[in-house]
């Protein structure tokens, strides 16, 4: 089969690999139709270090099951699921907790004998615990959206649920990319009244507003605190969702926070400490987040999706083949695009 | 009057000073009959640069109404009352939100024309807002914990609010002191099915286990990371609170925690910035709390005192006057007592 390989900074590849196949009793095969590339993928597409063997790229994908092993019992061979962008067994204390990401036999898509996501199939551990099945088509119309729960719906969602996202509430968001303007989706959702993106990219700008911001800060740094203080009655946002992990912008994530409020992380930290230790402390400002359980979320974003009250599918802007992966990454490092989809 | 004054590192003197008195409608001026000494004014006891005018100390006190100005309603000239550690209106946005720290018209004692609390009587600005009356005579047996409700009580009850303690849940309390102390009293009240002391001081320790404390770990930094985990099933706790403030201390606070659990701050931070910003991100570790707003936390917390479910005065284990309290800062210093009560 052929599935996407990375070997260094800006060096990814279309190869053939070895086919997908069950190891375990508890996998699955999963033949993907579609996968996205990630922000995160981003991270070595720019400073990967050359590797001679390469690595399996991509964690994002919806497919058809393709073979299960003799232990799974939930998945039915041709159906159509959804994978969160890590494996879970789901019965563990952590998943059974929904913090699914912290499941004691999970991990990761592309390491060791688990396939990328940017690929023709891939072995699917803990099935049963990982994939949920879609009550639709593999070429359904809603198919970006659904896409999304695997990834960058669900982190948007964990960010406005960290940030503490309620009605009536005050959310800013700092970070135009996928996640960010699925976090805009996510904190109108869940009720807020006033949102607030920070943010400088026309075309993300517009889509936000799509998505219910009512509020665009394209100030950076300072000025762009002092913006959002104007917009606040002089407090700042309630809750602040982090979707970008730069230092900067932290450390104006926590600036915009209104005394009691909470910041809700999904950027990855680029940064060994969290700023303004004392600022945060004397605001009473709450730092929470990390990597979504998004296999948590399913369930609960779905129906939205399905009935169509969301669309986070707008953030995949572009389309292509297996073969135009590597093109896709140059076009997203380029900021030439949002988020691409793949179509198998 | 006679007050207390601290001049420099280690000078602390009683001397007279201008008698407390009403300057604005809203005040009430209050005669001190119990206060204390606090960690807090232990960092200018260590480290303050000399003043000439020097600065006036305390903010936890119980006293009795002496006068009010003409626009207080509430509060009756001979009503004993007790105050939280800042004065705060009671009726901004931020005060209706429970967060009196951020009052917008609040303050410190001890600062401008406002008194300190180690003194005979005390200017109380925003009286109505501020201070609490207390159902009992002013020698009552309650009168030590009555006054920890002014500020350690409600201290450890924030951090385990903020460490999200729960019925069943883990709670671990970083540090022995007497909000440490406090901590386990809150963590156990609010229903934590084991509450791990980390602390090393002998009679701290036997207090610890007489609030609650199921399990005390003396060992310090990685040994006692490793300690709590052995304790804990290896996954640390669901609750962390974090009396201390120092580097080290924080810390072994987030190393607790166990994935998805809160760590509730209320030590004051020695640091700029927070460690382990990429740990606690993966684990999704909720970094929360700040100054307690212990004004929000009286009414709920005295009924347990007045009916004797918490015993927070067993903190106070020195008692002195007046004269005593230069005596009171060096042994708190030097650890001779967890904290000093000051009759007048």
């Amino acid at each position: 089969m052929r599935a996407t390989v990375m070997y260094a900074a800006g060096d990814v590849r279309i190869e053939d690999v070895p086919d997908a196949r069950l190891i375990e009793p508890t996998d699955a095969v999963v033949r993907v139709t579609r996968a996205c590339i990630c922000g995160s993928d981003l991270w070595p597409y720019q400073s990967m270090k050359p590797s001679e063997t390469g690595r399996r790229m991509g964690h994002e994908f919806v497919g058809v099951v393709d073979a299960v092993g003799p232990d799974v019992r939930t998945l039915k061979v041709g159906g159509l699921v959804v994978t969160p962008f890590l494996w879970s067994d789901g019965s563990c204390v952590f998943c059974r907790e929904g913090l699914h990401t912290s499941c004691l036999h999970g991990g990761r898509y592309g390491s060791d004998d688990v396939d990328g996501g940017q690929g023709e199939a891939v072995r699917v551990p803990q099935a049963d615990g990982t994939l949920v099945a879609l009550p639709v088509g593999e070429d359904d119309a809603l198919m970006p959206s659904l896409l999304t729960l695997s990834d960058v719906m669900g982190t948007g969602h964990h960010a406005a649920l960290h940030a503490q996202v309620a009605q009536g509430k005050i959310a800013a968001v700092v970070g135009d990319g996928a996640v960010g303007l699925c976090g805009v989706i996510a904190a109108k959702r869940l009720g807020a009244e006033q949102v607030i993106m920070l943010g400088r990219h026309k075309d993300r700008i517009a889509l936000a507003e799509e998505f219910g911001a009512t509020d665009i800060v394209s100030e950076r740094g300072g000025d762009a605190v002092e913006r959002v203080k104007e917009l606040t009655g002089g407090f700042g946002a309630h809750s602040v969702l982090e979707c970008v992990g730069h230092t900067q912008a932290v450390e104006t994530a926590l600036a915009i926070a209104r005394p009691g409020g909470a910041v809700g992380r999904v950027g990855v930290p680029q940064h060994e400490a969290i700023p303004m230790a004392t600022e945060t402390f004397f605001d009473n400002i709450t730092i929470s987040g990390g990597p979504a359980p998004v296999r948590a979320y399913i369930e609960e974003l779905m129906p939205d999706v399905l009935e169509e009250r969301i669309n986070p599918g707008r953030v995949l802007d572009q389309v292509t083949n297996l073969d135009g992966v590597p093109e896709g990454y140059r076009r997203m490092n380029d900021r030439e695009s949002i988020k691409v989809m793949v179509k198998f």
